[in-house]
C-alpha cells in the first residue's frame, strides 16, 4: 500500500509517501522520455489512416491494435465482436450554380441518404434557427434549406461552443424535411475555418421523408447568407452517392495488466479506434486510444502491477452509432459492478488539465470528485490536478447507469473544434510532448485507481 | 496650400495648420463611418467570385469597375485593353495509392502542364530543398519530387517566411525534370494550414521538358515526408487537366479625379482585379481595388480635388504574368515622367501599419522615405505611421525604372498567408473596420501626394 491510496484515508506515513513518490515518478519520466506514443501513432494515422465503421481502414486499425498490445505483452488481448452500420460516402460534391458557378466546400453527414442521380438542384433559403424556420414555414417548400447559425469563438473560461450548436448538424435534416425542403446544408460546427468543411454524424428521428444532409464550411454559408441578406437568388446543386449498406461485423478491441490482488475488478482505460472517413483522425480518437495502450505498457515495462486489472477498451463505432460500447456493456453486463472505474479520452491528446467525474449517484460523485483531487495531486508537476465533475464521454457514459465510475481526460481545448471531423485532423496537430504528457495522466490516474484499497465514490 | 505641405518645407503657419488638419479629419471621418468600401467588397467577392485571368469572373469584375466608377462620377473611366494568359485549371485531383489509398489536397499551380489523360502514378521522393535534390541525383529519375520545405511561422519583426520559399513553386517543376522526375509536388506555401492547398504561379525557365505541377497541403506532405522517413514506399496518382489557352484580351480599368492645377501630374492608387480562381480572392486583391475605388469617391464626395490628379489603376493580370501592370508602362510611356507617386495595396486589407517607399534613385528615395514620415504623421490617429524602404509592390514596380516613386500599403500581416492563393480567401477574413482603415490611409496619402508643391523625392 503507497502513500497516495493512504492519503486518501488520512495515515500516510513518511515512509510510505517515499514509495509512492517513487512511482509516480516512475511513470512519469517513464512516460516523458518515450516515443511508443508516437511511434502509434505514426502507425494509425498515417500507415492506416481514416477507419469509419465498416471499412477497410477500421479492419486495418482493429488487427494492428491486437498484433500491438500482443506484442507488448498484454494479457488476454482480444477482439469482441460488435454490428456496426456501414455508411458509404461515395462521391459528393455541391456547387453554387446562381449567382455565379462556383465549388461549395462540403462533407455529407454521416448517414445521410444520397441524391437521386444528377442531384438535387434548388434555391436556398437561410435560416439561423429552428424559429426561423417556423417563420419562414411554406416558404421551405421544394427548397435547400442552409442552417447557419456560428459556433462561438473558443472561450477559456465557458469552452468550446460546439454544445450549443451541433443541434443543427445532429437535427436539421429531420425539421427541415418536415417543411418540404429537398436537402439541408449545415454550417459547418466550428468558430475557425480555411475552407475546412466538418462532417459529423446526424439524425432523421421520426422524419416521414429522409433528405440529404451535409455540412458546408463556415466560408460558404457566410457567401451564402450575405447574398441571400442582399436578396440576391441562390441556386446550388447538392449530389451526393451516400448509402447505408446495413451491419457488418466490427469489434471492440481488449487488452489487460491483470490486478495481483483483486484481478476480478477492473479500471477500464480507453478511447474509439474509429473515426470519420476524413483526415485521419488524430485528435479524434487516435490519441485516446493510443494513450491508453501506452499506459498500459509503461506500467508493464515498471514492472507496476496493481492489485486491481486495467483493462484497455478500443471502443468501435463512436462517430457513428455508439454500438462499440453498447456491446461492451452487454458483453460484460456480469461484470460491470466490478468495473471500479472506466476513464475515457475524447477531447483530443493536447495538454491535459486534468480529469471529470460521472457517476449516477450524485453523493458518491462528489465524494469521488474529492478524492480524484487528492490523486491528482500526484500530476501537479504536469500541470494535470483540475477535477470537475459532468459529462466525461460518450464510450463511458454508456456505463453510468451501471454505477460505474466514469472519468473523462480534459485537456486545453482551444484548437480541438478547428480540427474536429474533418480532413485536418492530421497528426502534424499533434505535439509529441503535449501526448506524452497525456500518457503520463493516464497511467498515473488508471494505476492509483486501481491500487487504492476502496472504490473511488465510496 | 496646407500645413501637411508646408510641413515638409519647414514653413507651416498656425492658420494653415488648421486648414490641413481639417483635410485629414474630414478623410477620415468620411472613410470610417462608410460602408461603400464593404457593398463593394459584397459585389466582387460574393456577386462576382474569382477572377482568374482569361475566365468570365474577370470579364464581368472589369464591367463591374468600370460601371462603378462611371455611377460614382470618376472622370476618364475607361478600361485598356491588355492580352492576357488563358491557363484554365480543368478538373484535377491526387491519391495517395501506397501505403493505402486517400485524397491528398491539392492545387495544380497556375501554369503548369496537365498530365496524360489517366493520370500519372508513381513513386514519390521527398526532398527538402535544391542540395538534397542534388544529392537524390539519378534517384529522382521516374519518380514524383516532393519539395517539402516549410514556410516558417510568421515573425512580427520578420514578417512571413513566404519569401524564403516560395522558389520551390516558382521553381520546382524546372529542377525535378532537370533531374527526370515526372510531375512535381510542393508544400504549400503557408505556416498554417486546415489541410488547405496554397496554388500560384510558377515557371518552367529553361526546362527541356514540362513535368505537372501541383501544390500539396501541409498536412498532405508531411505526411509524405514521415512515411518516406519511415522507409515506407509512397505511390501517388496525379491528375491534371491543366492547359494553356494562349493569349486572350484583358484590360485595366482607370478612373480619374482631375487635378486643379497640374492635371497632367498623376498619382496613381490601385491593386490588381484578377486572382487566383479558387476563393474569392478578398485580401488578394479585392480589398486593394475596393479601396483605391472608393478613397477616389470619398475625395470625390468631399470635394478635395488636389492639384494633381489622382488616377485609379485596377491591373489585369497580376497573378500569372503582370501582363496589366507591364501593358500599363507601354501605354503610358510619354507621360511616365509626369506620374509623381504609384500607391498600390496587394497585402491584404487588414490594420493598416504606414507604406513603403522604393525609387531607383537611392538618394531620391532616401529623401522621399523622410517626407513620408511627415506625411503620414496626419494618419497618427489611425496608427499607420510607419515607413520602410524597399519592395512597395509587383504591379506599381513595373514604373520604378521609370522614376516614378513606388509606394505600398503595409498592414498587419500574421494572417495574410494563411489565406493566400487559397479557397480560403473569402469576404469573412476582412474585416470592414479595418478595410476602412486602409481607405483612410490610401485616401489621405494619395491627397497629400497629389496636393503638395514639389514630388516625392526633390
Amino acid at each position: 500500500m503507497n502513500f497516495l491510496v493512504l492519503s486518501l484515508f488520512g495515515c500516510a506515513s513518511y515512509g510510505e509517501r517515499l514509495v509512492v513518490e517513487e512511482e509516480a515518478v516512475r511513470i512519469r519520466e517513464a512516460s516523458l522520455a518515450n516515443e511508443g506514443a508516437w511511434e502509434k501513432m505514426e502507425a494509425l494515422c498515417d500507415g492506416i489512416g481514416p477507419r469509419l465503421s465498416g471499412s477497410e481502414g477500421l479492419e486495418k486499425a482493429i488487427q494492428w491494435a491486437l498484433d500491438t498490445m500482443k506484442r507488448e505483452g498484454h494479457e488476454n488481448v482480444r477482439a469482441e465482436k460488435v454490428m456496426v452500420p456501414r455508411w458509404v460516402r461515395g462521391k459528393e460534391s455541391a456547387f453554387l450554380l446562381t449567382p455565379r458557378k462556383s465549388r461549395i466546400g462540403m462533407l455529407g453527414l454521416g448517414g445521410s441518404v444520397g441524391t437521386p442521380f444528377g442531384g438535387i438542384v434548388a434555391g436556398v433559403e437561410v435560416v439561423r434557427n429552428e424559429e426561423e424556420l417556423e417563420q419562414l414555414g411554406k416558404g421551405a417548400k421544394g427548397k435547400i434549406i442552409l442552417f447557419n447559425n456560428p459556433m462561438p469563438p473558443y472561450d477559456a473560461k465557458k469552452g468550446a461552443g460546439y454544445g450549443r450548436t451541433v443541434r443543427f448538424r445532429v437535427n436539421g435534416a429531420r425539421l427541415a424535411s418536415a417543411h418540404g425542403a429537398v436537402a439541408v446544408l449545415v454550417r459547418s460546427v466550428t468558430a475557425h475555418s480555411l475552407r475546412t468543411p466538418h462532417t459529423g454524424g446526424m439524425n432523421y428521428g421520426n422524419a416521414k421523408k429522409k433528405i440529404p444532409a451535409a455540412a458546408i464550411t463556415t466560408e460558404d454559408a457566410d457567401i451564402i447568407a450575405r447574398l441571400r441578406a442582399r436578396g440576391v437568388s441562390v441556386k446550388v446543386r447538392l449530389e451526393m452517392e451516400a448509402k447505408d449498406r446495413g451491419l457488418v461485423p466490427s469489434a471492440n478491441v481488449i487488452g489487460e495488466l491483470r490486478g495481483r490482488e483483486i484481478p476480478e475488478e477492473v479500471v477500464v482505460i480507453g478511447g474509439h479506434l474509429d473515426s470519420w472517413d476524413v483526415g485521419e483522425g488524430a485528435h479524434d480518437d487516435a490519441t485516446g486510444c493510443v494513450m491508453a495502450m501506452e499506459a498500459l505498457t509503461i506500467l508493464r515495462k515498471l514492472k507496476l502491477v496493481p492489485r486491481r486489472t486495467i483493462r484497455v477498451v478500443l471502443y468501435t463505432n463512436e462517430e457513428n452509432g455508439l454500438a462499440g460500447a453498447r456491446q461492451y456493456v452487454k458483453d460484460h453486463a456480469g461484470e460491470i459492478e466490478n468495473h471500479v472505474a472506466a476513464i475515457e479520452s475524447d477531447s483530443g491528446g493536447f495538454r491535459p488539465l486534468g480529469f471529470s467525474v460521472e457517476m449516477k449517484d450524485s453523493e458518491r460523485e462528489a465524494r469521488a470528485a474529492e478524492q480524484l483531487k487528492q490523486i491528482l495531486e500526484r500530476l501537479s508537476p504536469i500541470g494535470a490536478t483540475e477535477v470537475r465533475r459532468g459529462f466525461s464521454g460518450a464510450d463511458v457514459g454508456r456505463l453510468k447507469s451501471g454505477g460505474v465510475a466514469c472519468l473523462g481526460l480534459r485537456v486545453e481545448g482551444s484548437k480541438y473544434f478547428d480540427y474536429h471531423h474533418t480532413p485536418a485532423d492530421t497528426l502534424d496537430k499533434v505535439d509529441p510532448k503535449e501526448l506524452n504528457l497525456c500518457v503520463t495522466a493516464m497511467a498515473t490516474l488508471a494505476y492509483a485507481l486501481a491500487e487504492m484499497p476502496g472504490r473511488l465514490g465510496d
